[in-house]
């Protein structure tokens, strides 16, 4: 079922009253990872819980041992409607470089460009611009006869400072935020008229492992030759980590690596990525990775395994004749589908173990482990999603992936047994985290418009 | 010939005189590496002119940059017989930390050990009182008829300072300097009845390099897969340099690298080293260099290649999940007999550049080359020493070599085009460099003897 007509028109009748509103929320400065900022993500909140109020929510404003979250809920048309968790933050980066800034980061304003009005501000795309769609969704439908889901909403403060307080918060809260689906406002469209739902990020298995050989660094003149080098060691262990093909060595390590389904490698394929492109940017002209995989394929699809740090031994200027007692280096892991983040671990560690010579040993440290997540391609929140967003922009909505995780979707996951559908409307242009961070004027109204189609999918 | 009896028997009848004039050296306190030590220094180079000077030699202190050196000549009985240089230094070590001294470093005294008595202050082994057992030959010499050599002395005061002021010293006065044969006094007997000749160092080859990929170092979120890891391809870099064999797989590297001769495999064969339990010191119990040789073959006699260092990406706390832009290492070659370091510097490079994948460069820095110095082992002034040596020990000199190299004699060999015989009296427990320093009165006593016999054998 499309947006009712009604809802669709009164978020178009009242553009510049939406405007007006997030203009309100983005002159506050709630900037989470400075103390001193504190009392104005208290405002942040506050503000957010007034509006939520003002639109037939119950809303309130609920401490935690960091910044307060907001929690609202208000009720769909039946108690067997289905039940949507939306979550944003209120939360924005710090501002400096200040002098960066072509304006004042917390003075939002509208900027002409080439492709449209841009809202030029701190926080315009990451996250007020974003959250503020779903929220006008919701008072169009407020406004006029309610809501098609049981809606919960949880605005956090905290997201840019790695949300601290969020996990005991959830867990403390699970029977109240639990629902059948939660909806993310925090990714980016395909271009700036192709929307994009985010269906798949990849896991993270990450091991440090540090060599140890001789119970001292020795000399290389006195003890080169006879005694086992731990750098050499390691660089062995790394070097036999990829096969020819940049194909993981490791024992089943492709367990549970899904097959792309064809009609999204095809939809991939038909995509407008300039492999050359994406690679020039950052000074590389071919692609490193698995043979037989697009570049879009490797990074969304395709599990990998990098050394992100490596040292042992003398790491200043010049040289020194050591040999060193250790050498350490910093693994990770990109998983996919349903590969099991302990048995790599597992696998990864009897490996290395395989590979020791006499007199060495492995000292082994995890970082940290999560599996991938996905909602099936084919699923039916995808589905309908999907078919709103056609709707709304006019062409079908690319079904990506992210190469990196999203905390905050593995947390909900892990705490409350909950998929997430990501949509979100910003551009890859918006400058998050830099000077003179933008929303396109567009992306907020037609991201409105998104909301209402969505909810009323997902409703039928 | 051995050395004549008289001058022998001068030697034995004069030891308490040999004793108090090293004692007198001994206190004075010439720490090179300390500017608030140069008057000392001075005061030290100035005594040991004196003492030549008082002894026939034609003797001078030379003011260089930094601390002055000592230059002395005697003549020996004919203009053709052989010309020798012996070298030696009187600076010392700092103290510190004093507290661990049991004496005053500068206050030498005989202290009683189960093995005989110990000369014991800061210098005693390294390099006063090896220095003095020269400088008492020939004073036994000229006391007795005169040289069977013509001698020059040079002792330097900037030793343990790295000897920054040699180079253009040697260079200046390299006509006065250069002679058949080079005399070292600064190494160490096999054991406390054991004589020892070094007859190779090997040499050392050092190289830098850094991998580099992207432009900037990537999110392994966004790029890895596709992008090519520098770490990764260093390491391949690394594992291939060796074989199963633990042989160096670079292009020619073993050209120039001599067989041992039989009689010195045999006669190290027959050393009481113990590999278990020199390794098992460092907490290791298998070698593990090339395969089919001894550990002391490994160290003194075949070239290595080690990683002295590596370090790229997060190497802090934790973990980071960046794909770096590059990553270093730090090569060492220890090179023997006749390999050329410019030719195994360029095997090395082009062996890196083969193994670059697209989008990859290599950037490198040498810190040195030097190649192995020996004199052969069958050369004549090596034969005659040995004769030299077991007449006063009783037992074979062992013909051995050094793993490590001993910059001096490199120096001398670049500049003066000299070899050297690397004789010294010192044993492994000296404890140089550290506190109590000490010196056998043996080593003394017997080493002025050794010198006196080393003298007739080469003069023959």
């Amino acid at each position: 079922m499309p947006a009712p007509q009604k809802v669709l028109e009164s978020l178009d009748a009242d553009r510049q009253g939406a405007l007006d509103r997030l203009f309100e929320l983005l002159r506050i400065k709630s900037i989470s990872t400075d103390p001193a900022y504190a009392p104005e993500c208290a405002r942040a909140a506050e503000w957010l819980r007034a509006q939520l109020q003002s639109i037939g929510f119950e809303a309130s404003v609920r401490p935690t041992a960091g910044l307060p979250m907001v929690v609202a809920k208000a009720k769909g048309p039946r108690a067997d409607a289905p039940n949507v968790l939306f979550y944003g933050h209120y939360d924005v980066q710090p501002v400096d470089p200040l002098d960066l800034w072509k304006t004042d980061p917390f003075a939002p304003g509208l900027v002409d460009s080439e492709t449209g009005q841009q809202i030029v501000a701190r926080g315009a795309a990451d996250d007020k611009g974003q959250l503020m769609t779903f929220v006008e969704a919701c008072r169009a439908y407020q406004a006029n006869g309610g809501l098609p889901c049981n809606v919960t909403i949880l605005f956090e403060g905290e997201e840019e400072s790695g949300s601290p307080s969020l996990p005991a918060f959830l867990t403390a809260n699970a029977k109240e935020l639990r629902s059948d689906l939660m909806l993310v406002c925090d990714t980016n469209m395909w271009n700036r008229q192709t929307p994009l739902i985010t269906c798949m990020l990849r896991g993270l298995l990450l091991e440090e492992v540090t060599i140890k050989g001789a119970s001292r660094d020795l000399h290389s003149g006195m003890f080169g030759g006879p005694a086992v080098n731990p750098i050499h060691v390691l660089a062995k262990i790394i070097a036999g980590l990829h096969d020819e093909q940049g194909r993981v060595t490791l024992a089943n390590f492709y367990d549970g690596v899904p097959e792309l389904p064809p009609e999204v490698a095809a939809q991939w394929a038909a995509l407008d990525f300039d492999e050359k492109e994406f690679l020039g940017e950052v000074g590389l002209s071919e692609p490193a990775g698995e043979v037989g995989f697009s570049v879009l394929e490797q990074i969304w699809a395709r599990p990998t395994c990098d050394v992100n740090g490596i040292f042992g031994g003398y790491t200043a200027q010049g040289s020194k004749t050591v040999l060193p007692a250790q050498a350490t280096a910093k693994f990770s892991f990109r998983l996919v589908g349903k590969q099991d983040p302990q048995a790599i671990a597992s696998a990864f560690r009897a490996y290395v173990r395989d590979l020791l010579p006499p007199d060495c040993e492995a000292d082994f440290t995890s970082h940290g482990a999560s599996p991938a997540l996905s909602l099936p391609f084919s699923s039916e929140a995808i589905k309908r999603a999907g078919r709103a967003l056609e709707g709304e922009w006019g062409r079908p909505a690319v079904l990506a992936a992210s190469g990196g995780s999203i905390p905050i979707v593995g947390l909900f996951k892990r705490e409350l047994k909950m998929d997430s559908l990501l949509v979100g409307f910003g551009l890859d242009d918006d400058r998050i985290h830099s000077p003179n961070e933008k929303y396109e004027l567009s992306s907020f109204q037609k991201g409105a418009r998104s909301w209402a189609a969505i909810l009323a999918a997902l409703a039928t």
